[in-house]
């Protein structure tokens, strides 16, 4: 087990179980030939053809295709077939910062396989003994990653939230930190993968903050979804990373880059070059 | 002008305009059409196609690849063909902590496109002002680069010697740091690029890292090719990257990776997927 497991599992696709779902020209997401098949059945939405899936002609701006697409999708909800219903928009981008080509609901994101974003917060403690990190144990009934290890708080990004702002509610929500201390939170980069997951095909770029708790800080959650939160050495959170699968697998990612930040894994190790390479995608 | 020029300018290549230097089934460089043919009128050690650069069959092992190549080189370097000539071994390989497939001198990297390392030190000093970083002004008489800001400083990553005895050894003769104080830089990450450049194809990765200075320490240049240090507040550092072409090429990146780490280009930058991603090559 090492590093290069953890990030190999965040890479892991088929790309020739899918087909890309191309919209004005651009690959926005990636479509399971199951998923395509079924969204076949509704041709005045989607054009599938066996190598790509589109959208229909005169679908070609945001309101249009964001209202066909949910009229598709909650259909196959009523079916049970968009399990994880968020009620939560995601944009549908290209890239971050691009003008979304349309908005669907964050649970058809892995079905469709398009590009999500999210913020995740490493939540750290300088004392006299070293650096320390807050981790999370996730409650045993989630519906995703249950029992995982996990960051203090972490989200998804829904449209019209600045990420800022989604990071101090999901850091109240998740974790009880107050909105001023949380707003101290440093955004300190990003990480990006692509990988087959149980939900549908993952693409996801993770917007990374750090933040200094004070020794005496507690974190509490509030909204049931952490089991108990523990503050460990940052030695045995990377050991940890490294030697087993207990934090879920992104998260894993995330403590991989501030390792890296922090010197923590350095030029003098022969995987450096590689590590450092697969905490992004090239696009 | 913008980060994204910054970045555009160490990407630019043409694909088109080199032939892969392929070793063991790997490109391990890249060869413009001119080196190629000239390249060509060494049979005995490189069997160049239209398409392809290859050594000689029979020149299988380190030490018989280096020799073999440096003969070449030491011919070409007395007609003048490779200028900038150093007297240091370059590692030829694929990738950091990869066993190097030979040796070359660092100036014939360029001219084969073969992957160079190097060490770059953003000298920062915190005081009740902010952050500031301390920048150079290249030698007027430099070969490469001249007058151009930089770090610090930095150096190639010759083969043999540490990344962090390089780094100490470069911020003594570049910067006068005392060794014990230089040893207190934090490895933080890396860059990579491949462009062209007048001396050939840089395909580069950067190892990057931070030390904080005393605020009363004074760098002080030992070998001359250093014209001037002064000390930035880090926004002037960032505006002059962002709005001019002053920092020399590369050393731009690196502190654009500064800036992404310590949040100074954050989430809300539009443009902040596409910078992140560009800081690094794939391969």
């Amino acid at each position: 087990m090492s590093y290069l497991d953890r990030i190999a599992t965040c890479r892991r696709w088929d790309p020739a179980a899918y087909r890309p779902l191309v919209i004005d020209g651009r690959t926005l997401g990636r479509v399971s030939h199951g998923v395509a098949r079924r969204l076949a059945e509704f041709p005045e939405v989607f054009v599938v053809s066996h190598d790509s899936v589109a959208l229909a002609p005169g679908l070609d701006d945001f309101v249009s295709r964001s209202r066909a697409v949910a009229e598709v999708l909650g259909e196959m909800k009523a079916r049970g077939e968009v399990p994880l219903w968020r009620g939560e928009d995601y944009p549908v981008v290209e890239r971050w910062g691009a003008e979304p080509a349309f908005k669907i609901e964050r649970a058809a994101a892995a079905l469709l396989g398009t590009r999500s974003f999210g913020v995740h917060l490493n939540g750290l403690v300088r004392g006299t003994g070293g650096l320390s990190m807050w981790v999370a144990k996730r409650a045993a009934n989630k519906q995703t990653a249950p029992g995982k290890l996990d960051h203090l708080a972490a989200g998804g990004q829904p449209v019209g939230l600045g990420v800022r702002e989604n990071l101090i509610k999901e850091a109240g929500e998740e974790a009880g930190i107050p909105a001023e201390l949380a707003a101290r939170a440093r955004p300190v980069g990003a990480v990006s993968y692509r990988c087959e997951r149980p939900e549908g095909l993952r693409d996801d770029v993770l917007f990374c903050y750090d933040l200094e708790l004070p020794a005496d800080f507690a974190p509490a959650n509030t909204d049931g979804e952490v089991e108990s939160f523990s503050l460990w050495p940052i030695a045995e959170v990377l050991a940890r990373v490294r030697d087993t699968e207990d934090f879920k697998f992104n998260v894993a990612l995330v403590v991989i880059d501030l390792a890296i930040r922090l010197g923590l894994i350095a030029p003098d190790d022969p995987d450096y070059q590689e590590i450092w390479q697969g905490l992004r995608l090239a696009e």
